[in-house]
């Protein structure tokens, strides 16, 4: 069966000399005297249509959606070589005066009102050019774990405890019974390794109710999450952790250079990431930056300056932060052979902000139930996910990479929230 | 840096007369006097090791985790013509006594102990099977698309408003304003159709807060979404969606043959998927079958009754039936140009069962603002949905497919709940 015989605008200069049907935006409008012209915009660029006679009489606002029937011809006033002589336009949906100018190169209004007129500014080829970035990033990194053998899991988002129990979770009545919105899947990802995938993923939403406006968080974001079983140490974790994110910016760069070209965004090899542990990191801060650190982890200006230490001394945007207390880190983390008081885990800063947790689980039973309760949890909160370390799980580990987070460094965006397409803060759930 | 070198079961016969490290879970043990058998079981496959002298003093229980080094050595004793002679035999977890047996070709244990166990449960090969064919059906799915043009988003599941509007929907405190849990992402994916995206899909969580527990609903399911811009009418629509089946069916096929042989399910090339319309197919069954429908709608055992026949007369396991009613669509749905009563929407029956609904939309606002006070909605509270439209939203339609229902349907699953790994109903949030 045939449909629709429109030809895509990036597709244009196959087809000069014929007639095709071209549909899209109206990006600008001249209508001179005689002769107008429209520059229409798809999905894959733009073109110059070229409006005479009944055509040039139409009156058509700005980001109206049309569709155009007309000869291509050749040209050498046009970017693209080519222009649309117009025999016949149609207005598909007509677009109402708008409340800012799109169509410029730098768009005149602030975050709060891109936000609110979502459908119009994320029109904008910057802005746009952020989430066609974002879809490809995705894409790289599930086909570089499939690649490695992981499966891409699905688990709940309703669930009957926090994985980090506690505060900061939403939550609700669900048939009678409390349940919450999950903070992430850290326990369901560990059960999935333990029934015998060993190695997953799962990229979907989490949900955190913190009462923090920031640029750099937000109360649902998409997840990156991975787990891996059968490992040695942690060092197979934060391995893997680096070959994902240097296949998915390669892929990237080889799926998205025209967006990259867009946003000004170079996207530079990964090579080895420098490691340095919490202690030291914290020394270093104290020692060359004159800055305390809080107990057991860094801040937002210490992240920023270890990043710009790295970067100085060893060119990477990268680096990993290990051995964090177990104070600081969550009841599951595995303590350190050597040192009991620390953790086999890390944090991954990337251009002087963190992006990753991960690290090495506890998988024996009984010293998961020791470290619920020094932690001052009750094991029988957690039953579901503790009792199911009594039919072995291997030795494992993982991470968990907050996809508009690492969207919003590796774009150099100023705010996270230009990084979802709707974003959820604690003044927003609309639209 | 070198890691771990262990090697995967399925590699073995590649490393025949050579030393190597193999891990996974004791799938079976016998002891006898001087020699023991260990089935080892890793996410590849099973290996028999050879277990002599003090390797062969172990107590060790099924489904622990262990580490075993030794030489491989060809044989015909087995399967894969090879078996491990252990040199070194390390437990890394041990399982306690299990709550029922595991490794027996059909699991002895009802569906709710399966649940209740479902680390282990998942671990039998049947179960397991499920998951991979899942993992592997969403990749085919998402390769489709992307190659067709479709960009990947991620729209938010806290939202001010359920979709449909009114009943069924999770309700929950967000920072004192009432939120909802999203029901579909309906609304927002026609905004980034509309945003200029034009080809859009996503894949996440959906909830739904209704009170049925059957053996096809869940209260949490994935969704895979699309939807498309620029469309000329819903047969596009249609056919769209038979392609990204056809080509995620074959897919499965490549890359799953294993899993599907497990299951013992042969999926058939996907033809012409036969058509009908609702009013037909309710004629239908009233002649042939004796059967009374609901207004406006099949019902479950209608869908099976036109499955059959559809099965029978054309040899297609799909159908789709067309022209549902206006008063039975949501108020978005298009209506029929040549019968206004009707709609321009359809849903996918499969095996007999519903896994679609689908349709072109309304996208001039005055349209739609006309259909939502018709349907008794008050439009002010859909208003950053609506005020939208007044940027010019192209012609469009697209469909939404439950990925639960259709793995249970592919996979020949009696029940939903088989095809989620930890599956939410009206009773169970655990694990």
């Amino acid at each position: 069966m045939e449909f629709s015989k429109r030809v895509l605008i990036s597709e244009c200069e196959q087809h000069i000399g014929k007639e095709v049907i071209l549909k899209g935006w109206v990006k600008k409008i001249r209508q001179l005297g005689k002769v107008g012209f429209l520059l229409l915009r798809d999905r894959t660029g733009t073109v110059q249509c070229v409006l005479e006679q009944e055509q040039n009489q139409l009156k058509i606002e700005t980001e109206s959606v049309v569709r155009v029937t007309g000869v291509l011809v050749k040209t050498d006033k046009t970017a693209n070589g080519v222009e649309l002589q117009v025999n016949e336009l149609i207005v598909l949906a007509e677009a109402d005066p708008l409340p800012f100018e799109i169509n410029k190169k730098k768009v005149n209004a602030g975050l709060d009102h891109l936000l609110n007129h979502r459908v119009l500014s994320l029109r904008h080829e910057q802005i746009n050019a952020i989430f066609t970035v974002q879809s490809m990033f995705v894409k790289g990194f599930a086909e570089f774990l499939t690649k490695e053998g992981f499966t891409r899991i699905f688990t709940p988002k309703i669930v009957s405890q926090g994985a980090e129990g506690g505060a900061n979770v939403f939550t609700f009545n669900y048939f009678d019974k409390n349940a919450y919105l999950a903070q992430s899947p850290q326990f369901y990802k560990q059960m999935m390794v333990g029934a015998g995938f060993e190695r997953v993923f799962e990229i979907a939403p989490v949900y955190r109710a913190e009462e923090h406006n920031s640029s750099r968080h937000l109360n649902e974001y998409t997840s990156l999450d991975v787990e891996m079983g059968f490992i040695e140490n942690v060092e197979e974790v934060m391995e893997m952790e680096k070959q994902v994110l240097q296949y998915t910016f390669d892929y990237v760069k080889e799926h998205c250079q025209k967006q990259l070209d867009i946003l000004k965004v170079e996207i530079p090899v990964i090579n080895d990431i420098p490691q340095m542990t919490l202690a030291e990191a914290q020394q270093l801060l104290k020692k060359k930056y004159q800055k305390d650190s809080p107990e057991g982890d860094l801040n937002t200006e210490g992240e920023k300056c270890i990043g710009n230490y790295i970067k100085e001394k060893y060119g990477s945007d990268f680096v990993f932060i290990t051995n964090y207390p177990r104070t600081t880190r969550p009841m599951y983390t595995m303590p350190n052979k050597e040192n009991p008081v620390l953790t086999d885990s890390f944090d991954l800063l990337y251009k002087g902000s963190e992006i990753t947790s991960g690290g090495q689980r506890i998988h024996r039973q009984a010293e998961l139930i020791a470290s619920f309760k020094e932690k001052g949890l009750n094991p029988d909160e957690f039953k579901a996910y503790i009792d199911s370390f009594a039919y072995a799980i291997p030795p494992h580990g993982g991470f968990g990479i907050g996809l508009e987070r690492i969207i919003m460094k590796f774009l150099n965006l100023g705010n996270i929230r230009e990084a979802s397409a709707f974003p959820r803060d604690c003044d927003r759930i609309i639209p």
